[in-house]
C-alpha cells in the first residue's frame, strides 16, 4: 500500500523538553504534508554522549518521553518511530527505538544491537559500550502499509541484519542514526543506499541536525532511499522535514528487473 | 604483505586471438609498472552474449585460453586472475575465472555462482541462465600476499558471499565484471565500495572497456577500492591499465578504527 513517509531532522540540545518540542514541531509539519509514518532521529531527546545517557534515561512506560511519543502518535493518528532514546531497565541502559501505532499502542521496541565503538586517532573516539548494553533481537513492526524493520545507526554496518529483515518481508527499514563528521562523508549515504539495493527495499534514515556547538557533531543528511538505490529526498545539515511518497509497487518492479531473491543460495554461504 | 595490483580494462571483440593479445598487452603494461597480481575482465576472450558462449567455450586444460593464461603467469612470474571465460565441461557451460600462480599452477577456478538474469523493460534484457550453469562454491586463493576471494559480476549483489570470504580470511576480493549502461551508473561503484566497507577488505573490479559497437555495452569504470571504501584508482570507459599499491596494514588500521568483526552477532541473524 502506498503512503507518505516523513523523516524529521531536528536539533538535539541539552534541554530535554526543548528536544521534544522540536520533535513535535517536525512531526506536525510532516503530518501537515500528509505523512502517515514519521521517523525521529537517534537520541532525539538526549545529547549523544556517554556522560548524558544515564541522566536522560527513562524507564518504560512511565518516562515522559514515552508518554510524549504515544500522545503524538494518537493525536496525529500516525505510526511514530520515536527515533531512539536512552532507555533504562533495571541497572542496564539501552539505545532504544520505541514505535507507536495510531491508536497509541506500542508496536515494537528496538534496542540497538551493535554498539558503536570507534577510534580514529586524532578524529573521533567514542565507546557506547562504556555505558550501554546491546539489544539481543531484530525488530519487525506490522503496519497496514507493510512490515517495517528498525535499525539504529551502527546497526547499518551489518548487512546480515538487513537481509534477515528483508527475508521476513520487511519493505522499509527505518534507521535513526547519528553518523559523525568522519564516518558521515565516508559511509553514510553509501551504506544506506547499499542496504536498499542489496535487499530491494526502502530505507529511511533520520539524523539529528548538525550542531557544531554540541557535544557530538552529527553529519545530518537524513534521507529516504528507494529500492533501486536512488536517493528520493535528502536533507542538508540543518533542521529539515523530509516527506516522500513510498510507492509499494516500486519494490516489485525492482525485484522483477533483478530477481535477486530467486538467485539467493543460502546453502552455499558457509 | 604489501604488493602492487593491476586491473586491466581492455576491449573485448569478436576475434578471440585479438582479445588475448589485448589482454597480453595490458598484463605487460601492468607488470612493467610493478604489478605482482593482475586481474583481467569478465568474459575477456568472448563477446558477452548467449549467442557466443557455446562457440567460444573451451574445456580445461586443453583450451588455448587456459594455456595462454598459464604462459602469461609464468612468463611474468605473477598471480593472474584470468578474468572470466566461457568454460565447457561435459554438456555444461560456466562463466569461470581461472587463477594461475607464478609457477603456472592452477590455484583456483571460480564459476559464477549467481547467474545474471535481468529485465528492465525498454533498457536491457539478458538471461545468462539461458546458456550457462551456476557454480556451486565459493573460491578462495592462497597467495604469499594473503588470501584472495573471487566473485564474478552479479555475484557482487550477494553480501553473504563476501562476508563468508572475509570471515575465512580473505583480504582482497577480485571481481571480473561487466555491468551495463543501466546497472553501471546506478550500482557499480556503490556495490564495490559497500562490499569493501562492510568487510573492511580491498576490492578490485575489472570490466571490459566500453564498446558501443559491440553486442553488449559494458560500463567500464574498473576500480580498486580500499577497506575504508575509498576508490584508490578508477578507469574511465576506454582501455586502461590501473595499478595500485595494496597496503596490508590499511586493513588492520580500519578494523582497529571500527571493530566490526568484534561486533558481529551471527547467532542473532536468524
Amino acid at each position: 500500500m502506498d503512503y507518505k513517509l516523513a523523516v524529521i531532522q531536528h536539533k538535539v540540545g541539552f534541554d530535554k523538553k526543548e528536544n521534544m518540542e522540536r520533535a513535535a514541531r517536525g512531526i506536525r509539519e510532516g503530518v501537515e504534508k500528509g505523512a502517515q509514518i514519521v521517523v525521529l532521529p537517534e537520541m532525539f531527546n538526549c545529547p549523544y554522549a556517554n556522560d548524558y545517557f544515564p541522566e536522560y534515561a527513562e524507564s518504560y512506560p512511565r518516562g515522559e518521553t514515552y508518554r510524549f511519543l504515544q500522545r503524538q502518535a494518537t493525536e496525529h493518528g500516525i505510526y511514530l518511530v520515536g527515533g531512539s532514546v536512552p532507555e533504562k531497565e533495571g541497572e542496564s541502559l539501552y539505545n532504544t527505538s520505541f514505535v507507536f501505532g495510531p491508536d497509541g499502542s506500542l508496536l515494537g521496541r528496538h534496542r540497538k544491537m551493535h554498539l558503536f565503538d570507534i577510534n580514529v586517532p586524532g578524529k573521533i573516539y567514542f565507546k557506547e559500550s562504556d555505558t550501554l548494553s546491546p539489544g539481543e533481537k531484530i525488530t519487525l513492526i506490522d503496519t497496514e502499509f507493510g512490515k517495517i524493520g528498525v535499525a539504529i545507526c551502527y546497526d547499518v554496518r551489518f548487512p546480515e541484519m538487513f537481509r534477515v529483515m528483508a527475508l521476513k518481508g520487511v519493505r522499509l527499514v527505518v534507521i535513526p542514526g547519528a553518523f559523525n563528521m568522519t564516518t558521515g562523508p565516508a559511509h553514510w549515504e553509501l551504506l544506506l543506499r547499499a542496504r536498499a539495493v542489496d535487499n530491494q527495499i526502502y530505507v529511511a534514515a533520520a539524523s539529528p541536525s548538525r550542531d557544531t556547538a554540541g557535544v557530538y557533531t552529527a553529519w545530518g543528511h537524513s534521507m529516504i532511499v528507494d529500492p533501486w538505490g536512488e536517493v528520493v529526498v535528502e536533507a542538508g545539515s540543518g533542521e529539515e522535514v523530509l516527506v516522500a511518497d513510498i510507492e509499494s509497487a516500486q519494490i516489485e518492479r525492482v525485484r522483477q528487473r533483478l530477481p535477486v531473491y530467486k538467485h539467493l543460495k543460502q546453502e552455499l554461504y558457509k
